[in-house]
This record gives C-alpha cells, structure tokens and sequence, in this order.
C-alpha cells in the first residue's frame, strides 16, 4: 500500500505506548443490533486516563521527542490532542503549550489545564489555533506537532487497526470519525492490509466537509466556514499528504447531518450506556442515515472521545 | 486464608471465561482526584456486552453446566445475573429462565428478554424472587444458580481481583459494592492474598444493610424490608458460607447514604463519563462520605455495572 505508513513501525509503536491505552474493549453492542438492524461492535476509546484515542500516538510523540533530547511542544488541538500530550509531556517532563480555540467546550480546556499544560486560547475556528501554534513553535524553536501530518498520530491511531483486525472479515464494515485524517488513514492502512475485504468508510459531519469533498474531488478541496457540534473532526484545510493517503485506504467517505450525530450520540448513551462525543457518535450517525447500506452486516463503530457535557 | 475461594481456580477461571469479559479497563481518573481529594483508580466492568461484572461468574456457571450436559438453568436476579447467564447460556444452547420482581429496572428486564431468557415476574422484593426461583428449580429439576452462594459467581468476580491487584499496594484501598457478596469475598480474597496491605471496604446503602449489619455481628442479621435506588445489591436475607468468607477478607464495611449514591452517580457520568448504575456508584459514594478517611490516599473502585436509563 503507498501510504505513508509502514507495519513494522504500527507494531512497534505498541511496544512505545502506556498499556493503559491498548487493547481497548470491542464488544457486540446487542442492544444497538436491535435499533440499527445491523450487527455493531462498539470499539472504546474512551476508557483511559483522557478519554480518547488521541492518548496512543500522543505517546508516541512525547516518547520519542524526549528520547531525542526535546523538552518542549506545542500543538493546536480541538481539546483531545492537546489533553494527550499534556498527559504524555507531563510524565516526561516535557513543557506542552496547547492553542485551543476559544469556544472549544469547557471540559476540554479544563482537563488541559489540569494535566499541567500551558493553555493558548484564540479566537476563530481550529484553522486559526493552527496558524497560531505553528508561529509559536517557530518563535520558541520548538516541535510543532501536527496532528495526521505527523507520523507518530497516524501510527498511534492505526494500533486501534491492530486490535480490531482479527475481528472483522471480509463483508464487515469499519466506519470511522474523519477529522484531520490520522484515525481514517491509520486504521484503514491496518484493516486494508489484514482484512481487504472489509469496507473501511469515513464519516464526517455534512458542516465540516473538507476532507470528504477532497477524497471525492482526488484533490484537496477548502471550505471558507464551518458550523458542527462535531468540534473534534472540525477543519477547512484538508492537508494533502494526509488526502493522498486516504485515497489509498478509504472504500467511502459519507457526510452525516447534524440531527444524525445527535440521535446518535442519544442511542450510544441511552441503549449502549457509553458516553459519546459528537465526533464520536459518527459513525452510529451513518447507519442512521443510511439503514439499507447495512442491513444485515457487521459494522464496527470506533467509540473515540467522551470529552462532552452531559448535564 | 479459610474462605472457600481458591487462588488456583480463580488464576484456572482465566481460561474459561470469555476474554470479552477479561481485562476491563483499569486507569487513574484525575477528574475524580480533583473533586475527591484521593487518587481515584476505576476498574471499568461497563465495556462489555452485558454492562456489569456478571458475565465474569456467569461464563463459569454457563460452561460448567453445559460440560456436565445440563440443559437449563433457573436464577433469581435483580437484573444483572440474570442478563449475564442469558449472554452466556445462549452461545451454549441452555435454557435460561430468570426470576425478578415486576419492579427492577426496565433496562434490565429488556435485556433479559432481548438475550432469549424467559422472564418470570414476581411481586415483592429480591427475597421473594429468590425463594420462587429456588421452588421452580426444583419442580423442573434444573440447576438453580444461586448468587453469591455458588461458588463460579464468587470465582468469576475474584478474577477481577486478579486484574487490579498488580496495580495497588501497602496504604491502598480498594473499595467493594457489597450486595450477595460475591464480587466483595471473590475480590476481597484476591487482594488479600496478593497485596494483604491493602485496605478491602466494602460498601452498602444504609437502606439495605442486611450483610454490612451482619459482618459487624460476626453473625447473620436479616431486615424486614428494604429501600434504596441501588437495586442491584438490595438484599435483606445474607448467605451464611458467604458471610464467614467476607469476615476472612474485608477489613471494613461500611453504609452510604442514598444521596451520596446519587451524587456518585453524577459525579462519575459528569466528571468520569461513565454511566454507572447506583451500586456502581457506592464506592465514589463512600468517599464522599468520609473524604478525612481517604485524603490524599489511592482508591480504587470498581464501576460494576451501568444498567440504568439516563433520561
């Protein structure tokens, strides 16, 4: 596959990552079988000391950025990313300075904040946050991380590819949440590789469509504004080498409406008793949207952040 | 130690359970550290298809059973037994029956159904679905599993036991909804037998105090009646054997408010993000009861179940 990912270094990364963000639970969700009319195994991210996926390649940057001598990083993040390598900087003794967008939800910033992060908050959308922490790490002459451009988020991301292999097979389906690209890519490289028969479909929110429309047009495609509750996939500048790898890997890529995320993350709290992120409501947001296209399957949903309000 | 667990078939009880039960998340919650002032650890026994820890006792009675060539079984349950044989006795042809009072949860009564088990409804409390189930077993001549009594149920909890006792030491608490009595003898026996100085707490609702009274008694003590939200541990009758094993293993037990279990509940769906029935709760509701007992300590608390509605 010519992506940029690489299986040896998938594997190896499992040995680089804190434990308590592998192997996380994947189970048959009975009770969404019988609202969706498709099988659904739910896999969790969110049973870890951040609450999402991010915390795997986090790991893997603040693992390696210190064993190269670093000391310091800054990272714009939506509220996940940046709560991953506030966890991962500050066991190492790394300075993490995050630039989140000030509307991000509360919770996000909070938890920042607490795991000791130094918080940056702009205004604007998360393409602002991005411009204005790579001119930090350019004033401060510190590693910038990119999320989905660097390597290290892919290769974290895709370790979830790892767990979920051995349990799909060819006709199953793997919906997974598209952001910036590093879940999509990272975890369809895997399944494409173990598992080529099984469908590997990205699915974002219609208010935030840029990569979907890229991966559609083969050629990055922008959007001048964005308006989605789904904060943690939210972005207008799709980066092109993350596109051409999604090019490789993805069989389709969907576009769900907003009242879908919201049913969505409903019926995960309601009848699985997980609590969702809108991101991470997605992938049950497709099969709402398009019942037919599953019925009778097995689809895997990757559960990936928890980091919402629930009040 | 003299109970009637035994290390060797807990450690043996691994391979028989099926792994979707094994190796609940385990990780240190700081947003509960924060508001609780000790370092909480949560065992998750949600992530799974049954939503508690039962599945763990109930693959044990399930496959023994079925090697004995048994066919059916019949067992009382508030809900969460009864949904955990019904998982486990379908994948292997046996007929389930479960008995439980009209007045359990619906979530927990649908799920029953929805797993293929014939439901039978009592009027009363737990008591009075015990004694019919335990007449119905005995006109149909079918193994009737009795909760805390039968050895598998204590066995498949102790296997949690396992799991987390690697993670605390001298000066730790671990702490235990206390109901039958199985998850807090088959855990209690395990941390004391691996890390003996680590303090074992159980936890009841003062509404139904009935095991939590007798262990102060050193001697069986029964209630007239009962009231509390944390149905799944409401009992007014203690099994003698499994009294004499919690006074080998528990160093305290204590009883918790009602509101202290609602607030629990709250404070692990708003700052945890996890969904946890009431008498997942009771452990967050122990510490909040006496926060001097626990400052600056490491707790850890199982999260044993999350069947209930959130609306």
């Amino acid at each position: 596959m010519g992506t940029r990912l690489d299986m040896g270094r998938i594997r190896a990364a499992r040995a680089v990552i804190d434990p308590v963000f592998l192997d996380s639970p994947l189970y048959r969700c009975d009770a969404l079988w019988d609202k969706l009319g498709c099988a659904v195994s739910v896999k969790l991210e969110t049973a870890n000391p951040v609450r999402s996926f991010k915390g795997r390649g986090a790991e893997l940057v603040a693992s390696r950025l210190a064993a190269d001598g670093g000391t310091a990083m800054v990272c714009a993040s939506a509220g996940n990313l940046g709560q991953a390598l506030a966890w991962s900087g500050r066991r190492r003794g790394l300075d993490v300075t995050v630039v989140a967008r000030r509307g991000a939800p509360a919770v996000k910033l909070e938890r920042i904040r607490a795991f000791g992060a130094d918080l940056e908050l702009v205004d604007g959308d998360f393409e602002v946050a991005r411009a204005a922490a790579a001119r930090l790490a350019r004033e401060r002459e510190v590693r910038l991380v990119e999320d989905s451009l660097d390597i290290e988020t892919c290769e974290g991301a895709a370790t979830i590819g790892l767990e979920l292999a051995g349990s799909v097979s060819g006709g199953d389906a793997v919906l997974i949440a598209l952001g910036g690209g590093a879940m999509a890519t990272g975890v369809g490289h895997v399944v494409k590789t173990l598992a080529p028969g099984v469908e590997v479909i990205c699915v974002q929110p219609l208010g935030a469509p840029a990569m979907t429309l890229s991966w559609r047009a083969r050629r990055v495609v922008t959007t001048d504004t964005m308006d989605t509750i789904a904060d943690g996939v939210a972005g207008r500048f799709p980066i092109p080498e993350v596109l051409d790898d999604l090019l490789q890997v993805a069989d389709d890529a969907v576009l769900v409406r907003e009242e879908s995320i919201v049913a969505g993350m409903r019926m995960l709290l309601e009848d699985a008793g997980l609590v969702a992120e809108p991101s991470a409501a997605l992938g049950v947001a497709a099969v709402l949207e398009d019942p037919g296209r599953f019925a009778g399957r097995h689809v895997v949903t990757i559960v990936c952040g928890s980091n919402t309000s629930i009040s």
